[in-house]
């Protein structure tokens, strides 16, 4: 049975050449970058080289680049950091609700501590309103941190105007976004778009499991949240992940230049997805609007089934989904992504997320689709008896 | 020029049946653990294996691990993990002046934050005095973290009757131990050594960077420091860097059985090196005590000399060793260790760190010696002009 893989939001697989990548490092650079001889100093040019890499796809300067453990440490980091930092200046914060639990459950720490925290709304799409932030953003606002595209339904919110909205106010509030699931898929360039902390995940990249990235704009500061040897110029203590680091580098290479020789092409196959989808089942609703969406995630309701049972019924048949994300898709609570967009019970039930990468091909799509068509006709009979 | 390398208390080179168990996994198993399908429950069960690995070393139950990203976060976690959920209780915490700085910098963290920690000192040696932390005990004393194996000296704690003095207090304080260093080179029970939380670095016994755990014995309760998507039971948010946790459990299978098959390998090239220094540069000191040191690091001052000095004639050489921990090496400060135990400023400039490992052969030994004698002559000869 051939297995297609559409779960790229989730995790993905790593590359032959980032493979090659880590292995090569893991043989030969095994110093500690911060020992004073010769295989430190080696080990601290890898650190140098992936920060080009990835620093490179951002428009940014190498030394704006602080290597973490993924992308839930880069999150925490930016906003307990930045929280406990600027302490003194205010205490309100202001997010959305439809984060990434990263992001939600830092700013429920810190409302543990007395911080106060606005979560914006979103609209059917998935869409915050420039509006309501304008409205919410107070003398002592502090941190804003908007994601770039939604993990669940791939909802993209307008992060140059919000950058735009915060450098037109007098105090400007930190602004951070977490770019995981748009680094190499959109452009990010965060000094055009008024970011000062940006969130990146290895896996996320075909790079691997463990590593991340945290870009801090020149001039920002932030508190660590882990204290130690003061590795990464005191921001992360803690001795460098060299391997994880030289596979982030190597995948943020990767995808750089996928995204400048292929930009359209995820777009096209996500044409094709949706345009088949209606046809092989002509129930299914698209959850979000085209207009606002990322080029790699598509949000399938099927009205009258259960999401968890049609990932079930594909799997069976080697196609690899999910419902929500993988984060909370194990306590199959439903999703705050979808509630908040107000869609109703059916639709909450019975969502699927199809997730597709650049190693994706159109040729599995087709295949993909009359799996679907079969999964979805099975699972009626079922439920009809 | 062969190289000899002497500096695996600082990090260790990634044994060939890691990097294989690694490769494999970068290849095979991408999935991700929270995945509901296929590829995320093979995920799962990569860390399971890992977790048996890492726990039979420490005697221990596979659900008592934790995964981290490193030495560092394990020592975090610790520390704050714990103070946290038991400041209701008390805000007294103790441990030692010798400690790693993620030891010491947590607990700088929490007297910025109104705790108070009592730093035990050592004595020439190194050791603390079991007296001293008996009288340090108080009502709300509600944690005590004290390392195994000193990382630049190799100086041993008697953890074992360190535990027996906290398991008769009337409201024991949590126990944590550092034992980064000792993990694979001493045994460590921690259910017999009244130890409630563990650390453990992948990178010092030849896994990868970026990978670490916490021992958590099971009924001890911390708070996380990380929060996310709930993953590892809610104690650890972010998705498992598997490659790296396969790393640490295969890194701790090779080590356990090394342990077992060759427990005095390490010792027996101790016994060597002491007496080939000794012999090599007649002036030379061993810092600490032979009987209360680790087999595997040993600390020697140079009178006269600058450690630093001689590292690097070393280097040259092609034999790679430390002054002091590579933690802290780069910002060349005077050892807080060595400084600790007394030791007079002549020691103090001229100390190097050689630390030995089970891949190091008594050949290179053999070769290191007339190498150091080389080098100090050489060293003697410039200073002397």
């Amino acid at each position: 049975m051939t297995e297609i893989y559409l779960d790229y939001a989730a995790t993905t697989p790593v590359i032959p050449q980032v493979i090659e990548a880590v292995t090569d490092c893991l043989k030969n650079d095994y110093g500690n970058p911060s020992s004073m001889h010769r295989l430190g100093i080696q080990a601290e040019k890898r650190i140098k080289d992936a920060k080009n890499q990835v620093s490179h796809l951002l428009n940014a300067a190498p030394d704006e680049i602080v290597f973490t453990s993924g992308g839930t440490e880069s999150n925490n980091m930016a906003i307990l950091g930045a929280a406990y930092d600027k302490k003194r200046r205010g205490m309100h914060c202001i997010t959305t609700v439809i984060e990434h639990p990263s992001v939600l459950q830092a700013f429920a720490h810190l409302e543990e501590q007395g911080y106060e925290v606005t979560y914006l709304s979103v609209d059917r799409n998935g869409i915050i309103s420039l509006d309501e932030l304008k409205k919410s953003i107070r003398d002592d606002t502090i941190l804003v941190s908007i994601m770039h595209i939604n993990n669940e339904t791939g909802s993209v919110q307008p992060i140059r105007q919000i950058g735009a909205v915060l450098n037109g106010c007098s105090r400007k509030p930190v602004f951070h976004v977490d770019a995981i699931q748009s680094f190499g898929k959109l452009p990010v360039y965060p000094e055009q778009m008024g970011i000062d902390l940006l969130s990146v995940s290895g896996h996320k990249i075909h790079a691997p499991k463990g590593v991340g990235a945290l870009y801090i704009r020149k001039g920002v500061r932030i508190k660590p949240i882990l204290f130690g040897g003061n590795q990464q110029g005191g921001i992360r203590s803690g001795t460098e992940n060299i391997p994880g680091i030289v596979g982030l580098g190597t995948g943020a290479g990767w995808i750089a230049k996928q995204q400048n020789e292929r930009g359209s092409y995820l777009s096209e196959l996500k044409n094709r997805l949706v345009k088949g989808i209606s046809q092989a089942v002509p129930t299914a609703v698209i959850n979000g609007s085209r207009d606002t969406s990322a080029p790699h995630i598509i949000n399938v309701g099927f009205p009258g089934l259960r999401g968890e049972v049609l990932l079930h019924a594909l799997e069976e048949e080697g196609v690899y989904v999910s419902t929500g994300s993988a984060c909370s898709s194990r306590n199959r609570k439903q999703s705050h992504v979808l509630k908040a967009m107000g869609l109703d019970n059916q639709l909450l039930e019975g969502s699927i997320r199809i997730s597709t990468s650049y190693l994706t091909t159109l040729e599995e799509i087709e295949a993909f689709l009359p799996v679907l068509t079969r999964a979805v006709a099975r699972i009626e009979r079922y439920t009809r008896r």
